[in-house]
């Protein structure tokens, strides 16, 4: 049995063998050769798994295997493990398929004892080095291989420093270091019972059993029992020469990019530390030097290390981020990986790629991550500019904004009235609150996270949000805002960034968002490429341009209901609904008792109209603005979908009857309290399990009708105009597909009656919002009757998983992120076996029953780039997102069509 | 094309061709002989589809097989349509394959015309009789046929009551009832422009017409648009001779059973009335004499009805209800059908039918409606007795009551405790009303349904209850409750009855259920046939003793919170509750802020474990007393799954705070502002939707682990004492397969515990309860880690439609059910579609997975018998419902597999 692969062996596509890092290593070893990557050998997972079953030990021929290789490995080093001279230093790490927390951690300098660390000291010049990385190890192996703790070990470190009256570690000399090292041994030998081995062989052989044995502790197990990794995967171990930057002036430490990792410009970048070791480069006490101070230095080091990042680069077709030693003016590289990178850097890559041949457009945009473009789409803090942090929240929608505190919704439609730039912070936000959002600079709340109200509705409109920034404290009251000892007023000046969920006082200067060329041409290549539509959910003329403008190819949600929350117009609603209700009501009376409420009847269904009438032309007015904006693309219109608990709100009219009871007059006063009697009736205990959506529409059909008249009225204004629109008329929360017939039925009466009022042909067609379980279960009935489905995910997540998204974004969801549970909010991004499964079983028997069935989703996972990626497998016609994320939507539906 | 069935002709089988009427009465044709049953004829469905394509005109051929047909009745009837001299009468009637409103009515007494009636008026020797039957035809043509309203002919006919001074139409005599029909006629020319048609082939040309247009008038296109009825299904018509009781003494009218109607016994019962039509026995006006007294009057007759009722019955192999006529000595069936019948009635039947040899013992089960079946299991109001009803509810659960009236669950359990009967009565209830349903004698609420809290628990305990009793109106505060006038004081008598819905102050007498000896071997024959078990909902012991009574295979649901509603009990768990999440808050808290918190810590922790520990003894207690019960049956616990809002009222530690805060103890002050700021925390806005189930037990695990080492620890006891326990642990809301892997290795980890601590081995299996959408589609995964799945189909109804079952009810639901959006409230049946394909889904994909899953069902529908049918469809291993539907699931079980 082969147990053992040197790295010149292996490749990447060995992970299940030699596990990541061996893996990894080797690959670089392969493609850069053998004198680039300091020498090494993997011992395999096959090996570990050998060894449990042997009971905990070494597998027949393992011992042999190791003792092959580390001679070859001494052979290539021409140095020895514990020589007295020129010693061969090793380290040892644990590598599985996936990184698990609760495996071993690395041991560094194996091969060090009384004899080594003299040749060490010699062969370095430098005695306090030498001691200083053999008291290390004696500490690490100590701790790492047998369990010691590491406070035992700091406080002989602590006595050390007061017996050499010093403050760092830095500060003591070889003398202490060497006397430190044998107090560690001491310790060693009471807490094992056996002394330290000095023998490199044993030390190595310790090491090994020890990472194998990682691999079954009670924290590494109960990981693998949590994410259902097999417990017969094991681990690898690796071991490694190690090789040093700190012996002078020809050597040293560094990081590099292969190009410029900010702008991406094709310019290798990095950091350098001369007569350094790498973690000093980390540690960042001294100040690194940039790569042209490599190249003054160690010219041949530097034209290497250039030749190798292109190597590299070409070699994975992506932006390469190494680590490199240069020990005596030779160069070391110990790691690569594809470069982490800023959205411009990214972008710029891949359109540099794609010119200079080294990738093809496809892999090209592969190599973008695409959550990160969202940066590119918002102004944000000045990276340069150093500021005071006040708190910081979650980073709920991107983009910074600076203003005035203000409190309630109210304040910031006056101050924004007034030409004031304000910030909206509140506990969390409700429906209410939305005309607010329109009137701020930014939102800024104490409680809920990146799915909450305010962050869903800041996103869709664009607004920069800091959600959960729970060391606030709003005393609404008072007008004063705390974030623990300080105490800021309403009116107060104060900044928010959504893309990191800072908050400061601070005047941070402002960088506009650069979409530019290369982006551009990013985003022509999606077009190209994707075959997933990209719409934009926009309630409003200006979010329909904006969307517009940023590639929408149309709208695939506008809510009715948002258009109701203008400050003129929430009292109508409210009136409305109240005079609805009070028409039911008489008219179910009026069926038994007969003539005695006919009177009652008629002036519910007079109040009833007028309302209707008023909001009716508020309407027509508003969509004949969206469908100039959206001329010649289709917008999707969902009927009317109010939380009716928001709409009508308990405390709203009692205050009203509080504030009449002074007036007095007794009609008014009579009205106002059979208001609050309605209102109580309707108040539910699960409102998003109650009388929504499609519900309403059955019971009060006259709105549908009065909303279904207004567009197609807008719409022939908008044909007689040249606008060509493209009405779909969106039915929402269907169960039943009875529900659909009936109310189809009438909303087509009402669509054709409207079309004769207007003298003209609009063409339109009528679809719904599939947002219950059921309704992906019976799509093939409802789809007899529809033109399109377009699938709500987010009301689809709280009914098929049974959350209310109001209720566990504080309590359970983080418990749950952090038990390993779910790895993701699943409002975040969809829920693929169960979400995502009723959404496959929707499109397919919707499909089979209506093959032209158009299907898309209007959830907010439509601009989640990892939900892009399932819409696309299940092969949705259109996905439609918050405007800003429509550029994202596109890259990522490329994507998608790409992999 | 062949246009037209004699009766002679057709079938039963025949539905689509000749409509549900033209085949039932072809059947009893074809069965009894043309003879026995009035002759006739039908026109095909075809034939109305026909007419429709071709622009509303008699297809080619109608008219020739009209006339060719109708010459047929005559020959065979002797008599001629319009004869002057004995005219044969026609009605004709339409008859679409499922009965549909909107459709044609009844035309009878066709072909009466200026000569016929003198003929009829002669050889019936009545001419009050022929002048009345031809004023209805023509007042029934012309509102039938022609649309005149019928308002104008009433406002005539009292005209004519008025001219002869009489107050009845029947008080009119011969001669004002000629003139009568002149006036209807003159009535029939002014609104039809043409004069009433006296040609009677005329008059059935034009009957046929109508019908045909009937199938497409507004009413019954909106009605198929809402049912899915096809337009080109068309309606047949039904032309029949007409035949009369009121020819004199060896004439009469009735109908009979072939088995006695109330009790089954093998002797057919009816009414009878001498010398009158059939419309006089429905309608009362005279008293009805018996079949005894028909053979004495008229024995031949009787003897050919007897021998009738025995043929038909013998031929469709059910007890039958038929319509006679006897004319001239000689009868006539007009209907037969599978005879309306009482539980006891129905199971008789069954039993006799098989001891007869007329059906198998599978074709006698299947006589029976199970729904009746609930009525032979709680006593109900004596029949016989005539009682004044106060007001009418919802019958929710089946039985009667009478006690004194009480308000508050509280006093219910005082008051019974004080020996006496009480009924409780609320507005609605909530799960802190339990305490007071065992106490009470039967609830009574004002609000709610079938699907109501109060209901379901009612069923749940076998307690009589009336829901939605919506005239009632109860002011707790002055212990009063108000029906329309009456004022009933709290300690005032009432009686109740759960199958009817009825309210009463009167003393009604009960009867007492009668399982008796039939029904015991309909229930001995359904274990035989049936393949799906049946088990119980049951939370205490007695429920259990009273399910294995009532032959319960095992107890499926055990819900462990219901066991937390005793008076003692509320407290200690609120106590529990508060403590937990002090702990949890302390611990998370504990991690940042170190030992500034530790000492808090410690002490919600051993408050925490104070509560649990006193929790688990009860616990005990309650687990040895059921598993005693159920010796050697499963049960199965559901570990706890509280509704945290109705186990945390907000006012009750508010009200705690404010009895505080007159004695002033600060420490205590602190802890109930403390409570009371976790308690309003924990408040959510759609709590069905929230922190339940596994939620709770992965916040608070020890719960679970203390409800466990209760419960293994029972076993032990219980296994000691010899009664073979057989444990099934039962995690509820499952919606990760992670959660129940996490859950489940806690919940067998204190299993193990304690059987070490008990020192005994006690078997038992861990199962999850399936009760969202997403866990039936991950049921694969997560049978990978259970024993069993039960189905929870009340919440998953709620989240697979999106209903709340606390809001719809009232709203709605019922406005659902009027405009046949849904035919059953899904709380009721099983939505077959939705959450019955999930069901589906969720068996097989489980199954698929581990081949020796179990899987029941354990919500409401287990109960149901259409449920039942569908869940036995999917072959799943059991059904569980409450203790007193036992019967009633195990012949309902019978029945679907026999179908």
């Amino acid at each position: 049995m082969k147990w053992i692969y040197e790295f010149s062996e292996g490749s990447r596509e060995q992970r299940e063998l030699l596990g990541g890092k061996g893996a990894n290593v080797a690959e670089m070893t392969r493609v850069l050769g053998a004198d680039r990557v300091p020498g090494g050998f993997t011992i395999t997972t096959e090996a570990c798994v050998a060894y449990m079953e042997a009971g905990r030990s070494a597998p027949d021929g393992l011992n042999d295997q190791v003792d092959e290789a580390l001679a070859a490995l001494e052979h290539r080093a021409a140095k020895r493990l514990g020589d007295a001279g020129d010693p061969l230093l090793v380290s040892v790490r644990s590598g599985a398929r996936v990184s698990m927390p609760g495996m071993l951690d690395t041991v560094l300098n194996l091969g060090l004892n009384d004899e080594s660390v003299a040749g060490l000291a010699r062969h370095t010049g430098d005695g306090r080095f030498a001691w200083d990385a053999y008291r290390r190890f004696v500490q690490m192996f100590g701790n790492v291989v047998h369990g010691i703790a590491a406070a035992d070990f700091e406080s002989e470190l602590r006595e050390a420093r007061e017996r050499a009256v010093v403050e760092a570690d830095t500060e003591l000399g070889a003398a202490a270091l060497r006397e430190l090292t044998e107090s560690f041994k001491r310790l060693f030998e009471e807490r094992t019972g056996d002394p330290f081995p000095s023998e490199p062989r044993r030390q190595l052989e310790q090491a090994i059993s020890a990472v194998f044995d990682s691999w079954d502790t009670e924290r590494a197990v109960a990981y693998r029992r949590i994410n259902g990794i097999p417990d017969n995967w094991g681990t690898a171990v690796n071991v490694q020469q190690m090789v040093f930057g700190n012996r002078g002036e020809s050597s040293g430490s560094g990081v590099a990019f292969s190009r410029d990792e900010r702008t991406g410009a094709p310019t290798p970048s990095g950091d350098f530390l001369a007569n350094a070791q790498g973690e000093d480069v980390v540690a960042g006490t001294r100040n690194p030097e940039d790569l042209d101070a490599l190249a003054e230095r160690l010219p041949e080091a530097h034209r290497q290390l250039l030749d190798d990042l292109a190597t590299l680069e070409r070699h994975y077709g992506d932006m390469q981020d190494v680590e490199f030693t240069i020990e005596e003016g030779r160069l070391f590289l110990l790691q690569t990986r594809s470069a982490k990178r800023p959205a411009q850097a990214a972008v710029r890559f891949a359109r540099d790629a794609v010119a200079e041949g080294l990738l093809t457009r496809e892999a090209a945009l592969m190599t973008i991550d695409v959550d990160s473009l969202d940066a590119l789409l918002h102004p944000v803090f000045d990276p340069e500019f150093e500021y005071e942090p006040l708190t910081t929240g979650v980073a709920a929608s991107p983009g910074a904004a600076r203003g005035a505190i203000v409190l309630s919704a109210a304040e910031a439609v006056r101050r924004a009235a007034d030409g004031d730039d304000v910030i909206l912070v509140r506990r969390f936000t409700e429906a209410e609150d939305v005309a607010g959002f329109y009137a701020a600079r930014g939102i800024l709340t104490a409680e809920g996270g990146k799915a909450s109200h305010a962050a869903l509705v800041a996103r869709g409109m664009g607004r920069p949000c800091v959600a959960g920034a729970s060391e606030l404290t709003i005393d609404e009251g008072a007008g004063i805002v705390r974030v623990r000892e300080t105490e800021l007023a309403a009116g107060e000046e104060i900044m928010i960034e959504g893309s990191t969920g800072a908050v400061t006082l601070d005047e941070v200067p402002l960088v506009e968002p650069e979409i530019g060329e290369a982006f551009g041409e990013i985003l022509r290549w999606s077009d190209e490429l994707r075959r997933l539509g990209v719409r934009a959910n926009a309630d409003r003329a200006e979010d329909a341009a904006r969307a517009r403008a940023l590639g929408a190819e149309g709208i695939g949600l506008c809510r009715t209901e948002h258009m109701f929350f203008g400050p003129d117009r929430a009292e109508l609603v409210r009136a409305m609904f109240v005079a609805a209700e009070r028409w039911r009501r008489s008219e179910l009376a009026a069926r038994t008792d007969g003539d005695a409420v006919r009177a009652g009847l008629d002036r519910a269904r007079a109040d009833y109209r007028a309302s209707l009438e008023r909001l009716g032309e508020l309407q027509r007015a508003d969509f004949v603005a969206i469908l100039h904006e959206m001329r010649g693309l289709p917008v999707t219109v969902r009927l009317l979908d109010p939380p009716l608990h928001e709409f009508l709100p308990l405390e709203h009219f009692e205050s009203e009857l509080r504030a009449l009871g002074r007036s007095g007059d007794p009609d008014r006063l009579r009205a106002a309290a059979e208001a609050i009697e309605i209102v109580r009736d309707l108040e539910e205990s699960n409102p998003m399990l109650g009388t929504r959506g499609i519900r309403l529409g059955i019971l009060y059909p006259q709105i549908y009708e009065m909303q279904v008249r207004a567009l197609i009225g807008a719409a022939a204004e908008a044909t007689e105009a040249g606008d060509m629109p493209r009405v779909e008329i969106m039915l929402p929360l269907i169960a039943y597909e009875t529900e659909l017939r009936q109310v189809r039925a009438r909303v087509v009466a009402a669509a054709e009656e409207a079309k004769r009022e207007a003298g003209r042909e609009v063409p339109y067609s009528v679809g719904t919002m599939i947002e219950l379980p059921r309704a992906c279960l019976v799509a093939g009935a409802i789809a007899e009757h529809a033109d399109f489905l377009s699938f709500g995910t987010n009301d689809l997540t709280q009914t098929a998983i049974g959350l209310s998204r109001d209720d566990v974004e504080g309590s359970f969801i983080p418990t749950y992120l952090e038990r390993r549970i779910i790895d993701r909010s699943p409002f975040e991004t969809i829920d693929g076996p169960g979400v995502g499964e009723l959404v496959r079983i929707g499109a397919e028997r919707g499909r089979a029953a209506n093959p032209t069935l158009k299907c898309g989703i209007c959830g907010e996972h439509g601009g989640d780039p990892a939900s892009i990626r399932l819409f696309a497998s299940i092969g949705l016609d259109y996905v439609s997102c918050s405007p800003y994320r429509v550029p994202i939507g596109r890259v990522a539906a490329a994507q998608a069509a790409i992999s």
